[in-house]
């Protein structure tokens, strides 16, 4: 049967690579809602086709398209994916964001240029692109299929969860399955069991009782007599990570993090040996790390260190040229990356706590994303699949305890209950960039990869149930 | 003499108010130059009209109009102006604020609304409507006059040294007068013998050899390793002032400060009987002081203490939503207000030293204004002449030792080495805010008393050159 689907996948990748292609100029930007609607209504469509049911749910903002396909079969795969991109305004590309254009990249191969193109509407046309094979190949569906395709990733996933709430029964599973461009430029494949935790904030401190003008910014000249809520916030931020950034002040904030498992250890000793931290240096233009570590050592901060980071701050006068005031108020965003197994609420809670025990009870902490890290195990038959897939297709991929940055899929793990593989060959890059792409070739393989994928997650999911 | 030019002032002033109007009506926008050649070759021709000759003297930015009247007369006034006013732009104004429309404000009673009605074109008008009723009502000026009228005193002043420097000569005089319209809304003239120092600076963290990104911001997930410049710029700026705001920690910053010298202390003895700081708290929407003190105390703290203040902030992601990054820059805009004795470039050679010792020799200090604070003495003629109007027009001033805010005077008292005097009756508000506003008949009231100061003026200079 696999040969049967994977023979067909070379014959019609044309037809394959014209639906992507077709699927990425159709806009679909959450940020100002450009295309969500057709998009999702294109997604919906497309599922019909295939002989399955689906709908744009509504949500507070952007829908989510639910749906599925039953194949009569026994075990049931749940398509996690999202349709919607990051915006282009004010990038300079070298076509059409929009356009679906492949150009040959020096270095890299003839690639679609295109928002969305590795992240994530190619690896979205290229599973449903196989799905299309399988019936035409073999006039069925080796497994059922769930469908949950979101359009506010890129916003952060802020009313998935009650999605997956609300349709708990329906999306019931197996297994799921995010396609992922895995594929480094050199070719390497990066797998990765889990993905980390994420709390995302503003710290607000205004004017009030405390002090500081309580409405409007007022003159610079008061601030001999009057507080400044910016010093205020400036003197909070301080206050929570030492000045060599490398230790969080907070009281509690390390107290639940789980040390790697004896397997993760093994694991972290063997990227050691095919991974170099230092090549992360420059392509992020930086110099040097905060650590004097290397190796394994630099490798378990890594992953293993939860961070507090400043991704933005505004106050005041910030044009150019004099202006003198004092603001009525300072806003810092701040994010905090959570490994296993530290707790959302737990972490907002002793955050809180830091800030009453300070003195800046009046600094106001806003919420707007927090969810909690991810693991699968490499023992969990959908990793086991992968893992399959990548040794038939001649690939050893380097297995990471788990990504350095976040995804819902504790949505999965922990809401549904079922394990996560994330991956397929392939090879994009420049995501969230000007001139974001995905290899012709990349996404060839990336389509074979998932063909085989599903037909050794059947068998392993069998494996699993027949106690084999 | 002066009754005569008194005379005249209340029979024309129908003619002088339509002059100043038409000086309103034309826009004068340093921040984006809209109007600026216009003004300053209206001055020059209503100068030339006076019987002067003046030139609009060019600068890297905006013109500043230079010029004289030789009266022939033994005594010489310097007028320093400024005829450029702020932006409008966002604003929400009642009537047209270029329109010079006489609008009867409620409480207030009928008034020109006009951007620069107060500040500063409003007495800029009045000085010259008087120099022409003086010419028509005696035939003569009583004093020589030289002009310094700059189009750049909203964005700092930055190129008026330069012109002082370049016009020494030209510019010598007895005394230098800036009108303002001193009075508050309950009619209360204050009258200030000085002005505060200002530095104002751009504090700026990039990524570099010390770490961080250094081009562009990178994936928030790297902050598990990599510094985040936005977090040295906060802690750098924490360290310069205690968490209560009351002290600066920058070593040898309060060294040349020298206390109130007795007779300000009589000054503010006097004040503190007629001005209750707390009536500041109010307007300023502002609930609370961050000394615990009152009276002259706070008084004292208020004129005698200087600031260091932060104006503006920014870094990263500030616009609504989520987006985890490392910045590769921060900017803070931080201002000092100086008070005498305190030295502009020595200060700035302290915090840079400041940053130096705490290890953050990384962060660029980019002054973007620095100059000192300036005094005037009770003493001097033209403070004694202007006192002398008040008292003869039925008024008792308030006298403060300085304003607690900046202007460039040192440039008179300091570099040219002549007194400044600053003040006129009239009333007017909402300074760099919509429905900016002079009433009308506080600028008759501003005419009569600069009228009145101008022949006083030379009766004290008049006795000092005799000795009387």
């Amino acid at each position: 049967m696999v040969e049967r689907v994977l023979g067909y996948i070379e014959e019609h990748f044309e037809a394959h690579l014209d639906r992507t292609r077709a699927l990425l100029r159709q806009p679909s930007i959450s940020a100002d809602g450009t295309g969500i609607a057709e998009t999702a209504a294109l997604l919906v469509g497309w599922i019909s086709e295939l002989g399955g049911e689906a709908r744009a749910v509504t949500t507070p903002m952007h829908p989510v398209v639910v749906g599925g396909i039953d194949a009569g079969k026994p075990f049931t795969l749940l398509f996690y994916g999202m349709y919607d991109v990051q915006p282009v305004l004010g990038e300079n590309w070298m076509v059409d964001p929009f356009g679906g254009e492949i150009v040959d990249l020096p270095g890299v191969g003839p690639s679609i240029v295109n928002r969305g193109a590795m992240n994530q509407k190619g690896p979205l046309g290229s599973f449903l692109n196989v799905l299309q094979a399988m019936k035409a190949a073999t006039g069925e569906l080796p497994v059922n299929v769930k469908f949950l395709i979101e359009g506010e990733e890129e916003l952060g996933s802020r009313n998935l969860p009650e999605v997956v709430e609300a349709y708990r029964e329906e999306l019931r599973a197996d297994a799921c399955f995010f396609p992922f461009l895995s594929q480094n430029q050199d070719g390497k494949v990066l797998m990765y069991l889990g993905v980390k935790g994420i709390l995302f904030m503003e710290l607000v401190c205004r004017g009030g009782d405390w002090g500081g003008p309580t409405t409007r910014a007022v003159h610079g000249s008061n601030a001999v007599w009057f507080h400044n809520p910016t010093w205020r916030l400036t003197h909070a931020l301080a206050s929570m990570v030492t000045q060599d950034q490398k230790h969080i002040l907070i009281d509690g904030f390390y107290d639940e993090i789980a040390p790697p498992s004896a397997h993760d250890e093994e694991l972290l000793t063997r990227l050691a040996e095919t991974v170099d931290p230092d090549d992360q240096l420059a392509p992020n233009d930086t110099h040097r790390f905060k650590y004097d570590l290397a190796g394994v050592d630099l490798l378990r901060k890594y992953l293993y260190q939860p961070t507090l980071n400043i991704d933005g701050l505004i106050s005041g006068h910030t044009a150019a040229g004099t202006k003198t005031i004092i603001p009525h108020e300072a806003r810092a965003k701040v994010d905090v990356r959570m490994v296993p197994r530290m707790d959302p609420a737990l972490t907002i809670e002793r955050i809180q706590a830091h800030l009453r025990r300070h003195g800046f009870d009046e600094i106001e902490v806003h919420v707007e994303d927090a969810y909690k890290w991810s693991k699968s195990d490499v023992d969990d038959a959908p990793v086991r699949a992968l893992i399959r897939t990548y040794h038939e297709l001649g690939y050893e991929p380097e297995i990471w305890p788990h990504l350095a940055g976040s995804a819902p899929f504790y949505l999965f793990t922990d809401v549904l209950g079922i394990p996560v593989a994330l991956g397929g060959l392939g090879h994009g890059g420049r995501v969230h960039s000007p001139n974001e792409y995905a290899t012709v070739a990349g996404l060839l393989d990336h389509e074979r990869s998932i063909a085989l994928f599903v037909y050794r997650l059947v068998e392993e999911l069998e494996r699993d149930a027949t106690g084999a």
